[in-house]
């Protein structure tokens, strides 16, 4: 039936010229082909972000579950308002109170987890070729969005005490004397993925003065915020400057990511068109999800639950710290006061990412810090280590099957320089004792 | 701590001049300003889109969420596969087999609801300008979609046996003329939304002959395919055409809408693109929603179900349709046999968009034909009138209510023309016996 003369593409994919420009963009993330690896059970994931749940109490949460859908499934089966159950809107200011925050429930807009709010916010915010400001590194989900919508992530360098508000200036001017327009800056304050720090206090009203002088949109990413370990919390962007924030928080690492419930917190009139943007991709967030999340906020002692994740959280730190000082004391960290991950910080001329198969190799898997950087940029002498996940003595094994490698790495360096590491395609690297 | 030489946007929207020339064609849809009215307990709403889930078995779907909640809950509650759980995956072609279609589990791609899967397309295949075809009318929802992504919606004609392909080849070929570049034609084939008419067979290869000539990818859309009242089903363009087709599926009208969770099947190229996209945007889906609807296809017999809702809709369809023909002769109708809609012809004169709040006046509410065109593209002369949620008895009256606004409107236009239909803004229309 094809007319010769009208066959485009080519063999593997007939339809490849009829791509959007923004299709090009799309590739898999570093994270995900380890996705894969990591499901393998004689390796130890220090790669994932999966949060620990053996603590739900799956007993009672089926329970909650049945009683819930014995009440109201004709309600969580069925479509609902496009911006949230109601019921769940004004549930999440008590869950925010915890940190300080005043949220109106109208100002509430329920997501498919905090990543479609990302989602919705750059559909909202980014022409092709808009600048994006974000912390260096960032959420590589969020860079996965930012490509999509073909925005210029422009990354700005953070230290201990999150990112350095003078670099933060510098860019922005740097980039409005270029004529540039920087839409918006993404920042994730509380114990940061993929760099566990958390930005000062002293920084937060500067990081604000700074971004509202020029007029610059602040996306406040907070999945982590309620995980400091030792029940610490800190201001929120948001509280400081309502209007200029748009807040984004997640059950994900709370309660449980399988419902996929989020929420974005926004300025009314920002809120209203992420709502309309929210309808026209998925019409309305699931009903189901909404009415367990409510049931388990309403039934369920969750800041008790919050704490026990705390101490659970708190004792992996602990055991991936003290395994980091035992076995890699020729690396560098920040030890994170809560959240998932430690930036760990390479020995000179070792590179991450393409010591990540000879990791795999010997049964250990991390992302390289490449991931967390816009295409291209830097990141090779960092890598996250995740210790949300595995138990205590898991982590401690990963940690030392990892300094393995990097002893042998190290080594090769010290012999042969850098350049050795990355034998070419098809050619074996020489063996040490054939030089 | 505003620079006022920086203040930016107005009053209500200091963020004005920072959206994306995208964000700019979001409003609010026809529809849902009618969910609100519809709300109210004194209207008979034949206006939504929900389907009656009445019949569905709570008390068991209660005792096998808990169930599997006790024994998969660890999974159920965690992160999935961007792609889907690959067990439902291999569930969804035994649900599509009953439309004769065969789908390979790889090749599923499961989304929130199928109207992601309708965003994800539009997102890989729409840069702004580029011509989506449609059917005129078409779904009220995937128009929202096209507009966010700045499409270019070229409806096209049917008539009661669906799209007409000499209409498609010729609007094809004159586009063609003017160097456009179309990229898909997104088809409702069976029991439509919002016209309730279904492609013939005899159409079918006709139009996937004229989309292969010119390259034009067919989303296929399928939600109300299995809701055939004799339980008669039709080749699906995918069957005819697996690599030119990418098909969309749903278990909102056979199962639950609650879940969010639809499909869609497209050649391998696409289908990593999709892949790739959903990622981006929700990371993955619900797999509390993908357990839930995977215990539901195990241990229920969901074939049993579809069976009981066909009839259930039949004895509605057949409501509506002798009340129509009771109360409303002078209006023109196909009658379905499928789906939840009859697109209504108002007699000449009438405009439905026009008569809308006289009819939520009278209590009774439909969606105007005007929300099934892309933007200011006519539709007036026709409504949707659904007949899929409210008790036989409530779409008997429902109908009787509209018939009353109809004559009403139907005297004054004999009277006085179309013209006094639609009264200047705060100016009274002058009262009957004044002229």
């Amino acid at each position: 039936m094809t007319d010769p003369q009208h066959v485009k593409g080519n063999r593997l994919d007939p339809w490849l010229d009829n791509y959007a420009a923004r299709a090009h963009g799309l590739r898999a993330s570093e994270t995900r082909s380890l996705f894969a690896v990591a499901a393998r059970p004689e390796v130890v994931s220090l790669a994932g972000g999966m949060p620990n749940l053996k603590d739900l109490p799956l007993e009672e949460l089926a329970e909650a579950t049945a009683t819930m859908l014995r009440k109201d499934g004709g309600k969580a089966l069925q479509y609902g308002n496009g911006q949230g159950l109601p019921r769940l809107r004004e549930q999440i200011p008590e869950v925010m109170a915890l940190e300080g925050i005043a949220a109106d429930p109208e100002d509430v807009i329920i997501t498919t987890g905090s990543q479609q709010a990302v989602d919705i916010i750059t559909e909202l915010f980014i022409d092709p070729g808009d600048v994006v400001l974000a912390e260096a590194p960032t959420y590589v989900g969020s860079l996965s969005i930012f490509a999509t919508y073909q925005a210029d992530v422009q990354q700005v360098p953070i230290d201990a005490e999150g990112v350095i508000p003078e670099a933060l200036e510098e860019r922005i001017e740097s980039l409005e004397r270029q004529g540039r327009t920087v839409k918006f800056f993404y920042c994730l304050p509380n114990f940061h993925n993929p760099a566990g720090v958390t930005l000062s206090e002293e920084r937060r009203p500067r990081v604000i003065e700074i971004c509202r002088r020029h007029h610059v949109l602040i996306v406040e990413d907070n999945p982590y915020g309620l995980l400091g370990f030792e029940g610490q919390t800190y201001t929120a962007l948001k509280t400081i400057a309502p209007d200029d924030v748009v807040y984004l928080g997640s059950f994900s690492k709370i309660f449980a990511p399988g419902y996929r419930v989020g929420w974005a917190v926004a300025p009314p009139a920002v809120r209203d068109k992420m709502k309309l943007a929210s309808e026209a991709a998925i019409l309305c967030p699931s009903s189901m999800g909404q009415y367990s999340i409510s049931t388990y906020l309403e039934q369920f002692d969750w800041r008790a639950q919050i704490s026990e994740f705390r101490g659970m959280y708190r004792r992996r730190r602990d055991a991936m710290i003290s395994a980091l000082e035992e076995y890699l004391p020729s690396c560098t960290w920040d030890t994170p006061d809560g959240g998932f991950y430690v930036w760990l910080g390479l020995p000179e001329g070792l590179d991450a990412k393409e010591m990540l198969p000879r990791a795999v190799t010997n049964l250990v898997a991390y992302v390289s810090g490449t991931a967390f950087f816009a295409r291209g940029r830097s990141g090779e002498d960092h890598l996250r280590l995740s210790f949300c996940y595995p138990e205590p003595e898991e982590i401690r094994e990963g940690v030392r099957r990892l300094s393995e490698v990097v002893a042998r790495d190290l080594e090769l360096v010290q012999l042969f320089g850098p350049a050795h590491l990355e034998p070419s395609p098809g050619v074996s690297a020489p063996a040490p004792d054939q030089i």
